[in-house]
């Protein structure tokens, strides 16, 4: 007889990505909306819209979310938003003279169409967020597991 | 005669996954013992056990560890534990009205069975993580590279 | 009749890996030059080299860089440098009695060559970044996402 049909072809990983890192280029952060980075260090798919300060998810998965924001001339209380719900905060004082950074990260598993940003929270006495060309505060996000039925 | 059995399968990329970012719910942490993170912001494998504290590793591979700890009330000294032994200290002292953010994160490549924690080192004046509803002091882990022999 | 033949191997996906952690051994850090990170909590590809603070990309893709410095005695100003040029700068503050901690970090895409370090912006005034065997301050990449025709 004839051999045998060839075996079917193994898995293939199809490669899914969605990453953003932006930096802040005004010296202040508005309370009650999303902060806006719009200084790209990296935001290749677009996923990270810098007209509203929002991180849409394309791709379902686990995400790692960072930040690290410069403390000047006021607080800083920030919260994580996931769909208009703070789901973490990050306090720190400031005092005159003792320039702060304050640093946060979290994983979370997003569906897709689920935004995710920072938002000042509380009053503008909570506002003391700064950045400019030669200081630095920054928001990042990467998907690090897409999900398996993605694939 | 009839045609062969199909050949095998081709070779697939076996998915592993573990990871965790947790909270601390309590406001004091106790020295010499590994600190409790019961706020699940994500542990969907159970490798981190909060009943413990203890992250225990699954999957051998390169693991990135993160902390963001809020300093409240007394100076913080944490060490990174792997196994009883701490490789990695972080310190930040706290003065009056000017609450603090000390984090810390390390690539660390595990074996199975190994075990990382985060722990107060030194006496209870080094204790001040804080962490409440709107103030959130954070640990996470995750593998990134898992070593190409276990597949 | 005869088994088939094996069917095709799925695509794999080639696994490309560049990663690094690395402490600080020394108390004090020159301006000017990129600052020596000697102590290896993982740098299995020696991507990072510790004789000259670099590291270099042997992989084109998208890395993360994160550092988390120790500020202590002096203020702290340090940029992350690419090739010569810094892209982001972090400053913290210090004040007596008030050891603080200062983060960063990016995602950034390198192309094969490119070299990335951490160096103080400025003079000896803002180079106060510590480290001892009971105090970290830290330094790692990885490469997150390998560029796909790199496979
Ligand atoms: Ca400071
Ligand atoms: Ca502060
Ligand atoms: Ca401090």
């Amino acid at each position: 007889g004839f051999p045998g049909a060839p075996g079917t072809k193994g898995e293939s990983t199809y490669i899914q990505r969605s990453a953003f890192s932006m930096g802040l280029s005004t010296k202040t952060s508005l309370p009650n909306v999303p902060i806006r980075f719009t200084k790209a260090f990296y935001n290749e798919q677009r996923h990270y819209d810098d007209s509203t300060g929002k991180f849409r998810c394309v791709f379902k998965g686990l995400y790692q979310f960072s930040y690290h924001l410069t403390v000047y001339m006021k607080d800083v209380k920030v919260g994580l938003y996931r769909n208009n719900k703070p789901v973490m905060f990050t306090f720190d004082q400031f005092q005159t003279g003792n320039v702060d950074q304050a640093s946060g990260s979290v994983l979370l598993h997003l569906d897709v169409g689920d935004e995710v940003w920072l938002q000042i929270y509380g009053d503008e006495s909570f506002s003391g967020i700064y950045g400019d060309n030669l200081n630095d505060s920054t928001f990042s996000g990467i998907l690090l597991y897409p999900d398996q039925d993605n694939l």
